[in-house]
């Protein structure tokens, strides 16, 4: 087997071990059985997924069940489960009906009675009950969105206008024991940025969140400001999380992969977010150093970046891993891939690209040259060109990018 | 002290353990004493400090020796030695007189005798005693240069011409043992590019020559015509070679210095060639991402380089740290160095730059940003203001740039 064909094969189990099925059961695992009732709520853009991979985990060992994922990403029914489809990225009537369903389901429990709330991306548009009417909410956001308030910013206004936002999902639990599985696709893994936190406390304050309204002249109704006003759910002794999945999550599993066959893993970042093409760089010189070291692997997750300046076709990974070719032309024992694990990468149906030490020669001999593929933005007829398109069709996760160095014998 | 000034330290034991004088020291050092009469000839732009350095390791003991370097290069008198100064990198008469003096010293010896050759960057130039007249060698070195001839195309044809390069000054020497000690200013350290290998075997063909001569329709005289279809000198029982300095040494001793101080350090590359304010990013990805794991030291070393768009002052190794300084942002126990190991980076009085998770609030607090400074590529003025510029003078070396990513409690 050659490098590339290795790396292709570690890239397959690295896609595999971070779908939000392997996320779940890894989580699940950790979790005790309940002693009283068990409801499973799944929201998010892969809350059919994870909910079907919690299904199987429990072995049907739950009292009730409720999926709210976007349009078009349910995948049928699910025994046990009422599947909901609502708007996303704009939240419609279907989000506040299937949110108020599972606030039904939840009113009631005991101390004794779980639930398992099951949270991907996505989830702050999809499971939402307003305190206010929900124009006014939609108006807000749009002056939220165009007065340039950071991400913070906007969550400390928008959880004191909601009743399941910032905690007030897992009060609405207790005195039943919430336990959230949050599947991150967010560099940094902040797990109240997840659906705007439904099980987590809120600690933010009213005194802040008057200051955000006045900074931006944000117009509210008596009604909103009134909010602003209120206490924050600032703990939670009913709810416990567990973050999964994520771009740290999806480096582990390229090192693991890794060790298995052998190679001496090294994980260099997990927030990687420089320019592709000089990532690219950077680890092809990496590799050129270490190359006389024997089996190693270098691996960096993370999100790169392109500046567009040409009018081809390509991605960030598929960039990356052509720059990084430029660098380890020669060297018969070194390949390097990178990825993108929601298997698109950028406008094209490859998830990446892999290269190794001929793959330069490759293009020569064809009369290409990696600059010039690279200054007109057209890595995918490149790597098309060297074997090197990286192609696995939707995975059905979405946790950022991760690149692996691998340094043959 | 904080981890800045730890910085500073480890750059000023870095630049010292790259001077020439310690790289002559080191080599010297694995060197055994003659037996018969030792020439010292120091060949170079640092040649009089190699020389220096050597006869202070010998004490005097060695027969005779010879400084050839650039103009106003020369520190001085310097006992037991002749100092040349020639032109450079234009050749001129004197470069031919020293080196004629050379050879008329290190004829005769015996077998029992040595030559220690010291050489540095520049040697082609000052070194040379062409088997042609000085006027068509420099036609032939302008046809060279005009024609888009590689290095080693140029220096196959260039060796042939001469009766030193390309291992013809060792062979001068014999029965003589030559001993070179070799001080590399070349990302990767070829050894027989340095000087043009005046002790080095030549292992380029009259048939390559001939076939170069062909390929850019390079006219030359019957004379040099004849030359070309020589034998080259294949094999050189009577040298040996050693080469010091250059980016790996350097790297090597800012990984010394760091595990002196009790950090784990490793060697990410010692070629680096991408963006330097990507380059930056990249560490400071790096140093965000193991900043919870104990005292540790990612080192880089190589060339970034820098694609100007603004008008302001900088050089690359201060995008490197600048750049850097936006990543590692309020981590405490995190700093990143760059440094220029000639102590001149880019057109400025800085040799690199030096900063810690401070330094952006610094400058945010004087109403600055990290990319508007580097978009300005004014990084000189950015490090300024927020405490973070190195400054050296000049070395006395030019081997490449490092970089250190430290990483305390």
């Amino acid at each position: 087997m050659t490098l590339k064909e290795e790396l292709r094969q570690i890239a397959a189990e690295v896609i595999a071990e971070s779908l939000p099925d392997a996320a779940v059961r890894r989580a699940l695992g950790e979790i005790p059985a309940a002693r009283g009732r068990t409801i499973v709520v799944s929201v998010g853009k892969v809350g059919w997924q994870m909910a079907k991979a919690a299904s199987e985990m429990l072995r049907g060992a739950f009292d009730a069940g409720y999926v709210v994922t976007k349009y078009d990403h349910s995948k049928g029914d699910l025994e046990g489960f009422r599947v909901f489809e609502a708007g996303h990225p704009q939240m419609d009537q279907n989000s506040l009906d299937a949110t108020q369903a599972v606030l039904d389901a939840v009113s009631g429990l005991t101390e004794d009675d779980r639930v398992l709330l099951l949270l991907s991306g996505g989830g702050s548009a999809l499971f939402e009950k307003p305190l206010i009417p929900l124009e006014e909410l939609q108006d807000i956001n749009a002056q939220l969105l165009a007065c340039g308030a950071d991400i913070v910013e906007m969550n400390t206004i928008r959880k004191r206008l909601s009743a399941v936002k910032g905690g007030r999902f897992a009060q609405a639990c207790a005195p039943a024991q919430v336990l959230s599985i949050i599947l991150s696709d967010v560099v940094g893994d902040r797990e109240d940025m997840i659906a705007s936190g439904p099980a987590c406390a809120d600690r933010s304050t009213a005194r802040e969140a008057i200051e955000i309204v006045a900074k931006y002249k944000l117009r509210l109704s008596p009604e909103a400001l009134a909010l602003m006003q209120a206490a924050p759910v600032s703990e939670l002794p009913n709810a416990r999380s567990l973050v999964t999945g994520g771009v740290g999550q999806l480096c582990e599993a390229a090192r693991a992969a890794c060790e298995r066959r052998g190679y001496a893993a090294h994980v260099l970042t997990s927030c990687l977010c420089c320019e592709a093409r000089e990532a690219g760089t950077f680890l092809g010189c990496i590799a050129v150093t270490h190359a006389q070291e024997g089996r190693r692997a270098y691996i960096a997750g993370g999100e790169t970046v392109v500046h567009l300046r040409g009018r081809g076709k390509g991605g960030r990974n598929q960039e990356l891993a052509l720059s990084a070719a430029q660098q380890i032309h020669g060297l018969a024992n070194v390949a390097v891939l990178s990825l993108g694990s929601d298997g698109t990468d950028g406008p094209t149906d490859a998830a990446g690209g892999v290269v190794d030490g001929a793959s330069r020669a490759m293009l020569e001999a064809k009369g290409l040259k990696i600059f010039d593929i690279l200054d007109e933005n057209n890595a995918y007829a490149g790597l098309q060109a060297c074997d090197g398109l990286l192609v696995t069709g939707p995975t059905g996760t979405n946790v950022n990018d991760v690149s692996i160095v691998l340094i043959g014998n």
